[in-house]
């Protein structure tokens, strides 16, 4: 790989990402919430809910990008103010995905960082669009994406001079069907010693089943990762999207405590 | 799969879409041109190589997909007007992708057909603002995407209200490397027993190997397919991108002549 | 690919591998019959059925590699007999998998031709074996396996002393659950250009649905194929394995006529 | 998943696989050595170095699985001796892979546990021959299998009476290809889910890479692994098959260390 802006560094700093008082890259950053903004009530009490279990950001989608036209594609404009009332209520930054470039700007003043989905990766528009909004952006990587095409498309945002990128795995597409997809943990530690970028997972779309997401944040944790995005949800059956995968406040919570105890092992590592 | 829009009917009749005088579905329609547009000269010489040897459409990018944000990007505005005067010399209905939603009502004004490309393919606020711009489109499969995904694509658009959608296999990814992409040809008899929209393929950047493109485009005619798309360029070696599969007008002309014949024999067959 | 004893000659001549009368290579050969022999009425009836029709070879298993050892597993011996038999009814040369090195030399005696199935295409004991028993050997691609290494399995083989390899795509597997594997049809014209041994497919396998077969068949004619290998049953509703893809004799009759068709254009191009 | 004898239990006990002294599934072990075993003198040094840094048990192959016919196919009998010798001097029981059949019974005479390739996970022959042996088995995942089809692999095992079979995940294929294959950590955990077998990862074959291999050994440990199979080599750059991937002794050591201080605290969590 030539030098671009994300090589690493010859003396290894590693960039820090500031999101309000969030700062990825210094410190392990849990962002949770519901996959989608469903309605007020559903958005504050399932951001109370993971703020008291550890969270330290809030995630949301607004704009859902939808296999067919006729699901449910979001509430818009409404969600983003039951997303800003949450951070409102609870002081939690809010993470949600954009889709077009005609509403980064105006998105933009409501989220503290603006998510570019697994099937936008090389939406080369909306990367050069949210790299000028100035917002700290969450990349993910696209399921049929290399590790190269994924450093590419964030070098496109910070090439507009938006040095705030925190690149996120969220599972590859293989021949695997047990899984929804193959969350590829190989990703982690090959991304950071290409590139200075804060790096996490999202193990609730990698896995897409309830009952293999706890271990596979222990093992993205282990693997270097700086931090998790993961699907919550008050009443997971009521979703109206991934309900399959979103834990219940209970299980986040104790999950997030054998998080913080790996954590902790981790970072002690000579 | 529920009935859709693009559910094939049960009088299996199949849509037939203008583009200019082509008629997709009706006619064997085989398109093409250089991957970009570089200058007029290039791309009138090729419009008019292409033309003498039976192309009826000219494909030629103005903004082009890049992995590397530093990567030659296209001319924009004014490769659509070079387009539109290889229209004007050679009668040509002219196709070119568009890559984002604030483009597409002018890039519309140029071109008879827009391209809705492999990476864009689940960019769904552009599926919907081609949807509503009313030209005929052409969809390409995304290379991670299966053909339910891509036919739940291509729903969107009529959705819309735009019944114009042509289907383009184009090849998907896979573990080979000896081809840049793996060309899915039975995705060609796939998508028509489920759709009653025009499917062809794209053996030029499902190969990615000039050496293979003859063969691949004489099996997409025996799959079934509606058509071609497929990379000629004046001076392969000059082109700014995806000069290893451009074919030469000599070599398109040649394997011009073997695909009408095939063609023939498909047709005739009981 | 540095050289090989498959590597395509300067003088571009092709391997024709003899079976009995058949000359692949030389002729374009069908080899047709049952997944699995499983009586003598089944495989006479069925063998005499596809002979009528024109399949040039029988094949039938008679060990048969299974997900579950819980799954019919074939005859054995039993079966052996009755493909012989088979042929001695109708003169056609038969084809069966061997899948055991204990199992190359007996079986050998049986059959006139040995195939190695795609999961053990790389069961580098197994090749050496069949290339030591001196019976030609048709050569699955792993459903896993690049061009390369398919090539590199048929190269055990050859390097016993054993010319008479002919190899066989049957489908890769990807992402795509429509199509049971892929065929993945580029890898003929590839192969062809890379080795003189000669290619067929296996249509049956690679799409795993009746339906899409016949568009396949004839492709594969048009992608150079020197054959093709195809499931047919005289009941597929009670075959023992693979039902979803076996064809009546009645529509393998209707499709034997559109590939002879399909073939004497291709042959006749200039 | 009907109910097999793999399937996990109602009481949720799980097998203990013992190898001479070593417990699977009640210690956590992890297996060293070199790829190929090339002569006394490497393999007692890495047996020695290995097992000085907490190793349980030797690896080391003597028959090569190798793409290519005229690559180093290992040592056979000879090597066979000298890991005997190695497990003399060292008192660790030896892993080591069977191709064959035929060699199954007299390789079972020196070898305390069988290694089944991930190119031969589904050659059923060899997985009987396995069971019918007696000794436990090292089952890999293969490149291109479904969790359920390893499952089913390790079932032919169990039902010829034997239950020691213990699995390993070791890499699946997938389009990336920064690393050689991409470790499925998310198998661990589903293979537990579902099994009431062992589970051990190979982070060797997994990456491909020597840099990827600690991040990815403490990722399999939080994963839920039982163990780790692990290529070290006492002078990589001499060894004779799979150098970019063996680790030195020195750093195996420190790797040691720190999977020792993870797996402590992962066996700790509530």
């Amino acid at each position: 790989m030539k030098h671009l802006l994300l090589t690493k560094r010859k003396d290894d700093t590693q960039t820090v990402v500031p999101v309000g008082p969030v700062r990825f890259g210094q410190e392990f950053v849990v962002i949770a919430g519901p996959c989608s903004v469903e309605s007020e009530e559903q958005t504050i009490s399932t951001a109370q809910a993971v703020k008291a279990r550890g969270a330290k950001m809030l995630r949301g989608g607004v704009f859902k990008p939808r296999t067919s036209p006729y699901a449910f594609q979001g509430l818009g404009l409404k969600g983003l103010k039951i997303l800003a009332k949450a951070r409102e209520e609870t002081g939690l930054p809010i993470v949600t995905e954009v889709l077009d470039t005609r509403d980064v700007s105006w998105v933009a003043e409501y989220a503290d960082m603006l998510q570019i989905g697994a099937r936008n990766m090389q939406n080369f528009s909306l990367l050069k669009e949210v790299g000028k909004s100035g917002r700290p952006a969450l990349l993910k990587r696209g399921m049929h994406s290399t590790i190269e095409e994924w450093l590419s498309a964030a070098e496109y945002i910070l090439a507009e001079g938006n040095p705030n990128v925190v690149l996120c795995e969220r599972g590859i597409r293989t021949f695997e069907t047990y899984t929804r997809n193959t969350l590829d943990l190989n990703a982690v530690p090959a991304a950071k010693e290409l590139t200075h970028l804060p790096v996490i997972t999202d193990p609730s779309h990698g896995c897409g089943r309830i009952s293999l997401i706890p271990a596979m944040c222990l093992a993205s944790v282990a693997a270097g990762a700086d931090g998790l995005i993961i699907e919550v949800h008050c009443d997971p059956e009521k979703a109206l999207s991934d309900k399959d995968q979103a834990l219940t406040p209970e299980i986040f919570g104790s999950m997030m405590s054998r998080i913080s105890t790996v954590r902790a092992c981790i970072e002690a590592l000579p």
